[in-house]
């Protein structure tokens, strides 16, 4: 593994509710200096829950993305709230998005969205044997949900409403996951 | 389709070299009014490339990643410069980073980073029939290079210095496509 540039000054330079950008002067271990920018990260983390009915489908949920000023199909998801671990906060999410919740939930890897400027991280969480229960979430509207077989992601990873990398990935890992260790 | 929410007021609140933050004031059409926060995009998008060798092993690239001071193995990417073709950005990114070019080079899909909260996306590009060529990059530093099995993307995804969800994404993608529409 590299040696880590030196971090010869950290600032903060521009917050909002959401984001804080800090810019970074970096001196890599050949000498060379650069100022980089980046996302810091606060709050608890993330999750991204791949629920799985006894059928073999995937509940997907239909979310307003503001980034993109568009719906588009995608996974349960939110952030961790204080104190909450990380399957109680996906089995919550679950509930408040998709109406349903697990006995089952397993972690399955801590992703960066985009590791090269932002620091923020989301754990990817499969869940099975689900059950009817819903829980009012902090969404704008009611969301709708759609059940997907997950041995057809190549069909649905096609559509146009669909293309949130990380709930793309998330997809995949737990499709692979399930293929090596069946829940049966 | 749902109805997308009524924009009813949008402005910048913070701007950086990198990032520009814009906030959204939104009527939903069940009437719920609220404040969202976005990344807005600017240049001309970006690219990450799956170059896959002729025994079936994909190129990574070791980079530091500013957003948590590591580094990660991934996918070649950078942006499109102006006037540049995606399959065009793809190849100059390979020789910069990887040393090689492509004689072959196929869009797979268009992924955004995460569209809750952000306007980027990114094009992802599987490319074969390498062959060796170098073109000087903007990185601070030479990266290493490593060769992969595409058929043990299992193994990769569970280490811990590889965990850029958008190579991630792109990574499963090509193996798919490839296994669907072999090269040879």
């Amino acid at each position: 593994m590299p040696t880590n540039p030196l971090i010869l000054k950290r600032q903060r330079i521009a917050r909002t509710r959401l984001f804080q950008v800090e810019q970074l002067d970096l001196r890599f271990s050949n000498g060379v200096e650069r100022t980089y920018e980046r996302l810091a990260s606060s709050g608890y983390g993330a999750v991204a829950v791949v629920p799985v009915t006894a059928q073999g489908e995937v509940i997907l949920v239909q979310e307003y993305s503001a980034g993109i000023n568009a719906y588009q199909w995608g996974l349960p998801k939110g952030s961790i709230d204080p104190g909450e671990g990380n399957l109680e906060a996906g089995n919550r999410e679950l509930k408040e998005e998709a109406g349903v919740g697990a006995r089952e939930l397993r972690f399955l890897k801590s992703i960066h969205l985009t590791p090269s400027y932002m620091e923020r991280s989301i754990d990817v969480l499969v869940a099975w044997d689900l059950y009817e229960e819903s829980l009012p979430g902090d969404e704008p509207e009611p969301l709708a949900t759609m059940h997907w077989p997950l041995d057809n992601l190549a069909e649905l990873v096609a559509r146009a409403d669909v293309s949130d990398g990380i709930s793309i990935t998330a997809l995949y890992m737990a499709r692979d996951y399930l293929q090596s260790s069946p829940i049966q």
